[in-house]
C-alpha cells in the first residue's frame, strides 16, 4: 500500500465504523469495496491505536450457533473527549461526550454581556469547559477538540468569523484565538449549521442524507444537509436565509439593508411596527404583542400575520432551490408559534413550484441551547476523528 | 476483488481517465488510492472491451530519455456515439459526439410549432439524430444515446417531465416514451441544468468545481454546479429561480401564482406593464420598448429598470445561499443586456451579505442553442460512461 493509499482507507474505514454502531470486518470489506486483507492491516492499527474496539456479538446469530461468535468493530469511546459549545446573548452551553458521540456531562454558565472580544470570549469558554471537564472526572487539556457555535457569517473551514452578533469586532480568527488561549484545538461554526449537524446525528434529520433546517431565535438561521454532508456554501460562508431579500427596497434591517427576511419576522421588527401603529393601544413587548394578535386584536394581528406571510414565501424560495424531502423548523421557544402555524406552513405549500408530488414534509422541533452546543460538539468530533484517520492528532486522552 | 470492488474500481478509473486528457497508469494508482495491480487488471480490461487506447508519449521526457516512452491511457474516442439535442420553441438544435468528447457534426432543425405531445417530438427527434448521425457517416442506431434539454420542471434522475412550454400534457415519462421511438437509450434534463454542464466542460466554468450559471431567454433559468457534479436539489427538481417569490403577493405570472421573479423579468411582464401604462406612447413591442427605454423614455427606462432590480435582489439571493466564487449569466441574445448591465450587477452586489472578501465574480456568456445542445450530449456522454463502466451497455460503436 502506498501512502495515500493507507491515508484513504484509514480514513474510509473509521468512517464507517463511526456510521455503523458496530459492524464485522467483512461487512466493512463488502461496503467500502476495500480489500479484506487491507481490512484486516488497517484495523489492526486503528485497534493498536485504541481508535476503535472488538466487540463480541452474545446474540444466537448464525455464526454462534456455529459455535463462532462473531466479533464486531466499534468506536473507542475513550479514545477521545470533545467538548461544543453554543453561544447566545445571555449563557453558554456546553456539552461534553466521548468520541463514539456518548454524552458524559452538560453545563450552562451564564454570561454578564451579550458582546465579546475574542480574549474575554476565550475566558469565558476556558473556565466553563474546565468546570465541563471536571464534572466527568477529567480536565481542560484532556480535551482533544471544542467546537463553538456561534451566530454570524462564519468561514468554518478557516474557522474565521466574518461578523457576529457577539463579537465586538469583525474579521476575528476566532479558531485560531480560541485555540491558543484555552490549549486545545478549536472548531468555529456558524450555529444554525451546527444545528443541522445535530439533528443528522441526534435529531429528525437521522436516516435522512438530505435536508433542510431552519432555525428560529432572535434571528432566522439556515443550515443545509446535502448528500449526508453539511453544505456550507462553496466559499465557506453560504447558506444565509435571514438576510435574503423579500422586498425589493423594502423595510430597514439591522444589517443596513433593506428587504431581508428578518426585517419582517425579528422581534425587533414586529415591536418597530407595533411602536408606530396609530389609533389603536399596541403592546410594546413581543410576548404581548404575539398575545394581543392570538386575542385576535386588529394591528397586533396584522403585524403578525405579515410576518408569518414573509416567512412562509422565504420558505417556499428555499424549497424551490433545493426541493428537499424535509424540512426542520428548530427553535427553542413555543413563543414563535405564529411562525410554525399551519397557515404559514401552508402558504409555503402554496407558493411553491406545482408539481404532481408530495410537497416537502415540515417537522418542527423545539428543543433548547442543549442541542446547539451539541451541535457543535458533532462537528468538533467529525473534525477530530478526521484528524485521527490521518494520524494527524496525537493527544489520546 | 469481489464484484463490488472491481465495479467501484472500473468507475473510479475510467472517471480519472475521462478527467484526464490521458494519463499513465502509476498516476492512476496515485489519484485513486487503487493499487497498481488492479490498475493493472483494470485497465486491461477496459482496453480489451475498447472503451480506452494507449498513447505513446513523444515529448522528451524523464522516461524517454532513458529510453522508455512513456504509455499514457486515454478515452478511445470510437467507443461511442452520443448526440445532444436541445428543444426551442422555434428550432431543435443538435451535436454529435464522440466518447472522448470530441464533436463530429451539428445540426439545426426548425420545427413548425412550439409545443407537442412525445410522439410528435419523437418524430422530430428521430428524423433529426438520423440526418446528424449520415451526416458524419453513422446512422441512428449507432448511437449509444441522446441527451435532450427542455425547459420546464423535470426530474433528470427518472427522465420524467412534470411540466414543459414545450409538451401539452403535464406528468411525461418523457426518456421513456423517446427511448422507446428512437431505439436508443434518451435523457432527459432540464434544458438551464445543461447550460451549466455545457459551462463545466466546454465553456467558462472549465476548472471550476463550484459555480451557478443563470440562462435568461424568455424565462429565467439556473444550473448549480457544486463539487465539480450538477446539483438538481434533494429529489431530482430543484434549481428553481424563475419562479422563486421578489414580492409578496406582487405581479400574476404566467405560472399563475404571484410575485415570481419571471412575472417581473420576461417579455411578457415587460410588455403588459407597458400596455397599461397611461398618458404616454409605449412600444408593444419588447425590442422597441427596449430600445425606447436605452433612449431614456420615462416609462419605457422605469419598466426595464425595474426589472433590472428584480433580477439583482434575485440573484443577490442565491449568492446569500450559496457563497459562489463564480456566476455565469448565460444567455443567448444580446438583447438582455439590460439584465447583464453594471447596474445591475452592482445591485446585486450591495443587496448580499456584505463581509470584507471578494464578491463572487460574474461572467456573462452569450452563446447560441448549439451550446445548449452541447450541454445535453455531455449529459448523456455522462451517463453513458458510468454505464459503460459497470459494463452495463452492450452497443459499442
Amino acid at each position: 500500500m502506498s501512502v495515500q493509499q493507507r491515508e484513504i482507507g484509514r480514513k474510509t474505514l473509521l468512517e464507517e465504523i463511526r456510521k455503523s454502531a458496530r459492524i464485522p470486518r467483512i461487512d466493512l470489506s463488502e461496503k467500502t469495496g476495500i480489500s479484506r486483507a487491507t481490512v484486516t492491516t488497517i484495523t489492526a492499527d486503528l485497534l493498536r491505536e485504541g481508535l476503535i474496539e472488538e466487540v463480541s456479538d452474545d446474540s444466537p446469530s448464525k455464526d454462534a450457533r456455529r459455535g463462532r461468535p462473531r466479533v464486531d468493530l466499534q468506536i473507542r469511546g475513550a479514545a477521545r473527549l470533545i467538548a461544543g459549545a453554543k453561544i447566545s446573548s445571555k449563557a453558554v452551553s456546553l456539552v461534553l461526550l466521548d468520541f463514539s458521540g456518548h454524552q458524559l456531562a452538560d453545563l450552562e454558565v451564564e454570561i454578564e454581556k451579550p458582546v465579546f472580544d475574542s480574549e474575554e470570549l476565550a475566558e469565558v469558554l476556558k473556565a466553563a469547559c474546565d468546570q465541563l471537564a471536571r464534572d466527568a472526572g477529567f480536565k481542560l487539556l484532556d480535551l482533544s477538540g471544542l467546537g463553538v457555535g456561534i451566530a454570524g457569517i462564519v468561514d468554518a473551514p478557516r474557522g474565521f468569523v466574518h461578523w457576529s452578533p457577539s463579537l465586538n469586532a469583525r474579521n476575528v480568527e476566532l479558531s485560531e484565538d480560541l485555540g491558543v488561549r484555552l490549549g486545545v484545538p478549536v472548531y468555529v461554526d456558524n450555529d444554525a449549521n451546527l444545528v443541522a449537524l445535530a439533528e443528522k446525528y441526534f435529531g429528525l434529520g437521522r436516516g435522512h442524507t438530505d435536508f433542510i433546517v431552519v432555525t428560529i431565535e432572535s434571528g432566522v438561521g439556515m443550515g443545509i444537509v446535502i448528500g449526508d454532508e453539511l453544505y456550507r456554501g462553496t466559499r465557506g460562508c453560504g447558506a444565509e436565509f435571514g438576510h435574503t431579500k423579500v422586498h425589493l427596497e423594502g423595510a430597514m434591517c439591522r444589517c443596513g439593508q433593506r428587504g431581508c427576511l428578518e426585517a419582517y419576522v425579528a422581534d425587533y421588527a414586529l415591536l418597530r411596527e407595533a411602536t408606530f401603529a396609530g389609533g389603536e393601544s399596541v403592546e410594546q413587548d413581543v410576548e404581548d404583542l404575539l398575545t394581543a394578535a392570538r386575542d385576535g386584536a386588529g394591528v397586533a394581528r396584522s403585524i403578525v400575520e405579515r410576518a408569518g406571510r414573509m416567512f412562509a414565501m422565504g420558505l417556499a424560495n428555499i424549497v424551490n432551490i433545493f426541493d428537499p424531502e424535509l424540512i426542520i423548523l428548530s427553535g427553542e421557544q413555543m413563543r414563535f408559534d405564529h411562525l410554525y402555524a399551519e397557515e404559514v406552513i401552508e402558504a409555503m405549500r402554496r407558493s411553491i413550484v406545482q408539481v404532481d408530488k408530495a410537497p416537502p414534509e415540515v417537522k418542527i422541533h423545539k428543543w433548547g441551547d442543549q442541542m446547539w452546543a451539541m451541535g457543535a460538539a458533532a462537528y468538533a468530533l467529525d473534525m477530530i476523528a478526521e484528524q485521527a484517520a490521518i494520524g494527524a492528532d496525537t493527544d489520546a486522552a
